[in-house]
């Protein structure tokens, strides 16, 4: 049986600011406090060690990366999934759910340079298994199994990497992804442009400021690596390498081009001139025109899809926030065709001293060849989808109700069930009892006799709207007396009438 | 990269009878064949595997007893487990998360003989890693790190174990718990009697048919054994072979107790006497009388507070569907008082051929020491709580749905927005996003030139009540033609009274 050492309390405390304690009468407590402890280890707890010969103690914390949510950072999720959700099935997507375990075969050889933050299981007898590394590849795995030709799903759950989080940027090592894929084979460009019209909603609902959705089409991308003389070898070295650009200069990107990555300096160069551009359908139209460009069969095509891309935009509305960004390369390997990534755009706000730097908060794109991956006979079903960055917008909604003071509730109890004398816990059971049968959320102190000072205290530190209090007199009447807790005003309720009562004051 | 050799096909193929097209129109399927497949490889499969030398083949499957949900499992569930929170809620509880991922001393030494089950993390360089096995440990582990000393709190969450799973029986390895708990120090069986009534409501709720709920004390069954003779260090084993007795009859459970557990005969016997008693208040009254459990300290506590337990759940209306049994044991090390465990009561069903035998489909109790564990000093915060078995219930209402043939709705989109001519591409695109940002659900099909049967054949395979029609006609009108799908009806609305319009036919 584990036994903690009475010195590992000194181990846990300077592992990062501990949450409050967030308990029952009154548990949201500030946002500040509620941070999660640091996975690494912090100078003292290395000092405890060091005192205790090395030896390895028991440590009271969650997994390096990962966190525990209490409640008020809980509602606060409930909140926004809610909205993420409601988006998805607003545009008629399905819900499914796989296993947090897939095979560690089905995981590998997707994910290019990334799979080495794939989580294994220790071999254990059985299979060889690993935590999901996103939502993407169990869905492609799903349709081919299940040889399914056509699906519009969303997929809310946590997925898992072995990063080095920065969780100060909301970047964790288990983290929840919000995903919605369109699959099978259809008309060129409506289902990537329903996935765009999705992040617009989101963004837009979730009112986190202004925004910019970056696209791009790896078919163009390629193309371009192609006519600057990129050997196909080295394409999707030149593609990582590009990425970067949205953290650093041109100039670093180039040299790393030539230093690391091999390409000559020229190939370098002419890939500098098309990365750096951005714009709309001008530049589109621009490019179709590029001498060079508009001889490669890949980049034609990708060119002409974006266009049609832009026009659907434009009947949805929504190309103010769409910008055609050819350094956009997205790090995954799976993707073939067009590709986004939505940033926010940082904003002055005198009150946040260290704004949250968040970068992406949604990407996506289109990976025709991932299901087929899977199948026995390589048969392909196209696919598109759209993840949203949901820990990062978390971050921002959180420092912001941090900024604001605003409290959230973390239950949604209507009614306090209270006694003003002693040996009235029964009637209190009674009154409970018949409440929750009735679906009303209430609560009651666990004590035999609390002061009734104490359980109106409760009603004001939780957000409990109303009392039903039952006394000696009240039991005597037949009556029920019906506090509101904001206003204090008190009204005797005959008991059969209760209920509805409740109820009326209850409505919206 | 991964490649499948094409007879992984055949591979494939016997695990078990697969899911169907589950696609995009008419994506319900019957629940026959959503079964998972098997996690064992089938024979042809072994043929398979020695026909290509023992080579081991990618395999295209979910791991062993983890399944997926397609879109008609994930909505049942989704009302499911909306019936469950909705119950927690309406008691006041607050909505915590914690990882999946837990260090690995965090679990050691809390489950007893079950930790063999706990699936561990390989050691990939950083902590020791494993999945959780409950969210009790979880839920101890964060009160004591967090120093909280009173809290009322429900999770919702996957749950991992390497058991071998009876898959039939709504047995998993990876499976959701949905746990209710109250921590704190309170005033005796007032929180107990409320876990039990949430298990009453929610087991009413859900229409399962007849249930009983036994309850029994970890400190009487204590009592038990050391007034029949049995000594200390053989009380944990004893316990686990009087856990049996709902499978197996008596003489069974008293030969393993002679014979692997080492008690002697009349030690046995005499416990026999005691574990195959049930009954109410009167079976307390009665123990409390008995000449030598009356003598044990323990047992006099844990009957004494049983008996209050009776009067509370007296007060609150559900003593009908209990049943103090002295052979309820609950396998989990950690309990230290009440405990509870909630069965089904076998119907007789002519339309199910082969009924789901489901077992236990809630149970919980006091686990007075866990909290203490975790604390550096030792701290204890007094726990009960309990956990619905929500698999178990979820494979009964599937079976259920099933044999009604009802078909559950996998999407809640409200309205398809068709064409009746071709060349409208853009009129749907500019109708269906008016009605999307309306707060509409609403879909169209992925092409440029639907035919209009086909439109609304989609309408009648997904069950969306209205369609949204725009030809030349309506166009050049200033119209749109919205369609009732059951009763074929149509009328012109005009544009600007469409969203309106839509929203009265929708109201429930």
């Amino acid at each position: 049986m584990l036994r903690l050492a009475p010195f590992a309390a000194a181990r846990c405390l300077p592992a990062g600011p501990r949450l409050g304690p967030l308990c029952l009468a009154g548990n949201s407590g500030s946002f500040a406090r509620s941070r999660p402890p640091a996975g690494d280890r912090g100078p003292l707890s290395r000092q405890v060690r060091a005192a205790a010969g090395g030896e390895r103690l028991p440590v009271l914390k969650t997994p390096k990366g990962t966190r525990d949510h209490p409640p008020a950072q809980a509602a606060l999720r409930e909140r926004l999934l809610g909205a993420v959700v409601s988006c998805f099935k607003r545009h008629g997507a399905a819900a499914i759910d796989t296993p947090v375990l897939e095979l560690r075969e089905t995981l590998l050889g997707k994910y290019g340079e990334e799979s080495k933050l794939i989580y294994e299981l220790q071999d254990q007898g059985g299979e060889l298994l690993a935590l999901r590394y996103d939502l993407t590849v169990p869905f492609a795995r799903y349709l081919a199994m299940n040889k399914i030709t056509k699906m519009k799903r969303y997929h809310v759950a946590k997925v898992y990497r072995r990063d080095n989080p920065a969780t100060t940027r909301g970047r964790y090592r288990e983290f929840y992804q919000c995903d919605f894929d369109i699959a099978g084979q259809f008309d060129p460009m409506i289902p990537d442009a329903e996935c765009l019209k999705i992040v617009h909603e989101i963004l837009s609902d979730l009112q986190l400021g202004d925004f910019v959705i970056k696209v791009n089409d790896r078919r163009i991308l390629n193309g371009v690596f192609a006519v600057c003389g990129v050997p196909e070898s080295k394409l999707i070295p030149a593609c990582s390498t590009v990425d970067k650009l949205d953290k650093v200069p041109w100039e670093e990107v180039r040299s790393e081009m030539v230093a690391e990555k091999g390409l000559s300096p020229e190939a370098a160069d002419r890939i500098g001139e098309y990365v750096q551009l951005h714009g709309g359908l001008d530049l589109i139209e621009q490019l179709l025109q590029d001498p060079k460009l508009s001889q490669n069969k890949v980049a034609k095509e990708g060119l002409g899809d974006m266009k049609l891309l832009f026009e659907y935009l434009s009947l949805f509305g929504i190309t103010g926030k769409i910008s055609f960004d050819l350094s956009l390369a997205r790090g995954l390997d799976y993707y073939t065709g067009v590709i986004f990534e939505a940033v926010l755009l940082q904003q002055d706000n005198e009150h946040v001293e260290e704004p949250v730097s968040v970068g992406s908060v949604a990407g996506g794109g289109r990976y025709d060849g991932l299901v087929g991956m899977f199948d026995p006979k390589g048969r392909k079903v196209p696919c598109v989808g759209v993840s949203i960055g949901i820990e990062r917008i978390f971050s921002i909604l959180e420092q912001r109700l941090e900024v604001s003071g605003e409290k959230l509730r973390t239950t949604e109890t209507q009614v306090l069930v209270a006694t003003p004398q002693k040996h009235l816990l029964a009637a209190r059971m009674k009154l409970i009892s018949e409440l929750w049968d009735a679906g009303i959320k209430a609560e009651m102190l666990y004590k035999k006799d609390p002061k009734l000072l104490k359980q109106l205290q409760y009603c004001e530190d939780t957000g409990i709207p109303l009392a039903a209090i039952v006394g000696e007199q009240e039991l005597a009447d037949g009556v029920v007396k019906l506090r509101d807790v904001a206003t204090r005003k008190e009204v005797d309720i005959p008991r059969e009438k209760l209920i509805d009562e409740i109820r009326r004051r209850l409505e919206p």
